[in-house]
């Protein structure tokens, strides 16, 4: 392979930052340039799409951002950092304690309902009709039927009946659409997969927060690995401020459970080793 | 320990986060209410620290974790999400490894540098002259000395003759000072450690990044761990646009040098194993 | 979910160990009898698999454990543990870093290939010809060519023409099945795969590590997922000594290259940041 | 600094792998004179001090690496490993969230008795009678009472009243002090400091797990970081089996406590959001 090849510098080649000595600059903008003009949000963009957003962009960006920083201890990945923080390790390591979890099953909604929407939308034409999103969608749930997928992502929650981020953020998207800052398209995609959701299953299973992120940024164009990045940066805050809060407990080796209970064993009863071994 | 007998909620409460069915509310504040009104560094600091910021500090914590997402590849951390991205694992597992390395060397310094300012505050009255600064600053460079540390955190870089995000960020906090968003005693006592350093050496040392966010986070009243927790929460962007950069270049197994390259081995020569074994 | 209604203690049941104040029974053993009685790879064999091996089952197990732990710092997993333990973090947070990489292309091929040689099995009654191998190959190779695998996983390797280690365990487990420990199948399998893919090659593209790993575990029944793990705990030791290594260095930050080196940009050229901002 | 001009291959420089194309060699034996000739403690012992151990330290160390292996889902790291195992990453993944908790206070108490035993050793001579042992003791329990160290690692069990492990690891110790494979010396000073404690408690504080681990790592001469790699090394075992028992169970996003409970909330009440916002 021809990459074997390259010089050290170019095995290392990126097109996100450059730097020389006294000079750094993201994307060609300088750093200081950036610094106390651009938001937090907008610099996530910046970095991992290349340029600015728009400020109808960054705004819902934002939004999406902080919509999920936290769903309580229960998570895992928040219970971990908490844990990991009693354990005599580094802040920083009790977040990547947390941030590991988020894997396609705690973390990997929202990027899977970005692919599902990209794969509606890429059924349909630049225009197009109710009835035709309706098919579209009808279509790839049916491809998500034909591998056995039962559970659609981005949709349903098992603890709340309906998710109060979800509603939020696509009025935050129809405000968007309304001023032309983006289609409305995912949007308009989303509810109908709610809608043949509903028929189908004859009770509404609305969007949850990963659906309505989802939706969000399919807008803004995110490619589905980074959806799962947003999401890993926005939970980040959760995983600190639970890890700080515990750290300030002064517990100890924090176990999932009280110390006065224990594990039920399930396992072979009490036996003798067997004769011979080593 | 009492703790041994709480309940399993009582072992996992928090004063973060609270849930109902169809309610999330963080601090009090109901998650919908949030979306859209507050930005995303406001809520990481009504995350961290229970009430939400006025907007002078707001902005001030958004240019220092702007200042901060990434720094290159020829970092261990973005080195090895980079690295990560290759070896067939999810896009959080590879920010969980850069993370896991802002250890106290590669992601401490910011924390340490805050611990030193607040110290030398603590010498200081509610208002301090120029010299009764130098005094302090003086003393706790002694206290340094005496840990035999030599290297004082947040000031001096290896690459950068002026790291350019400081006097930046200084300037930023200098603005916020006027305006009375923040006391300045912080940048002052910043300066007045670079001062001191010059003296005692001969030739500046300027304010590096870890010394610029600690001045911002030290007059926003942050804990020094939760000084480390920002600076994680800024470098996973770069984490995250640097392993998905790598993503798209297809590589398998990248290692940290081309693969025409190998280590030179320093250790005994060939031999054979001795008789006998097992 | 009835899991749902579980009791704490419940919901953390386990049938590998239990525990009294005083006792500790692991799969039913005093863990007072096991020390000193059975060796570390049987004691792995009886935590994963729930009893204890017989003798040429540890024995092999034993030799595959020895044969993964290194490979060298040109591997993204060693190269990270040596790069994290500079970074200020706990050996386990450096070892951590190194098994975290174990993806499912840097560690996954063993994974992978049992699969393949258990598919294979599958095809074949309890006695198979070489022929009846050959053609039950045949269509498992088929079938990863359907799904667009180029790569047969445990084959071939970019850097050694034969990997030393891969015909010492192939012997190994010649050994093993001349004595009756094991039936010798997969062995015949690996064989046969191999056989096969010079025939369609053209050269030999001989079993590697992971294939000869693949084929001792295949032999020893352990599940696809579990020989990930097996990998993972050799290839730890690795992690370990590289981590330790590099911490007697005394370097700090240590990057993928030397610092007098830097990366090359491919990104935009210097350009200033657009009028407005926020 | 010179390090700053090395070659990238010196930069990687290791003296324990070299590798030529179909030849591996560790510490200068070719592997696949290891592999079925040496243990995989033997292989662990090799890898971290540069030699193959005599039959009697392999023997220690086996039984030290099998004691360590599980402690039960209380512990935080296996626990996390159960939870991560359930959120749809690797099983690498998993051990590594479990690994990665094995910090200061979770896997850090081995490291920091050896650290101890090698202290009171260091006070003493080639032989040293009882009551030097004793007055040793005394002398470094001051220094860690000056430290402010009121538990002694090692020491002191929060479940056992005895921790089975240990005298049956300190049994071994003797025995092979008994034959002259280790010297006996750091068992004398473990057991010197169970007494010191006992008289200053006025009950018997017993040797822990990681007390009588430090014992046969101090005996054998393991650097203190490399005893709590070699735990992590144990305890791995663990987090796989747990990890690939709760695979088995099909849960998902596995929280700490069953989902009917939820945790109590102490934070603020509700409240609107201050007026103003953005």
């Amino acid at each position: 392979m021809s990459s074997n090849h390259k010089s050290p510098e170019e095995w290392w080649s990126t097109a996100i930052i450059d730097m020389k000595p006294g000079s750094i600059r993201i994307r060609g903008y300088a750093i200081e340039e950036l610094i106390g003009r651009v938001g937090f949000a907008e610099m996530i963009y910046l970095m991992t799409r290349g340029e600015l957003p728009h400020p109808g962009a960054a705004r819902l960006l934002e939004a999406a951002l902080v919509a999920a920083v936290d769903h309580g201890p229960q998570a895992p990945s928040i219970a971990a950092a908490r844990m990991a923080m009693t354990c005599g390790i580094g802040i920083n390591n009790a977040m990547a304690c947390a941030i590991n979890m988020l894997g396609d099953v705690h973390g990997g909604a929202g990027e899977q309902c970005v692919a599902l929407l990209n794969a509606i939308a890429a059924r349909l034409g630049g225009e197009a009709t109710e009835r035709q999103i309706a098919e579209a969608v009808a279509a790839e749930l049916r491809v998500l039927a034909e591998q056995s997928i039962s559970h659609v992502p981005g949709f349903g929650h098992r603890f709340h009946p309906v998710d109060p981020r979800a509603p939020r953020l696509l009025a935050l998207v129809d405000e968007a659409a309304a001023k032309g800052s983006v289609s409305g398209r995912f949007a308009a995609i989303g509810r109908a997969v709610e809608d043949a959701l509903a028929a189908r299953k004859g009770r509404r299973i609305p969007m949850n927060i990963d659906g309505a992120t989802a939706v969000v940024y399919a807008e803004l164009g995110f490619a589905p690995p980074l959806c799962r990045g947003l999401f890993v940066l926005s939970r980040s805050v959760g995983a600190l401020a639970h890890a700080f809060e515990e750290m300030q407990s002064g517990e100890r080796n924090k176990g999932p459970i009280p110390r006065h209970l224990l594990w039920s064993y399930t396992g072979p009863p009490e036996r003798p080793l067997p004769k011979g071994g080593r």
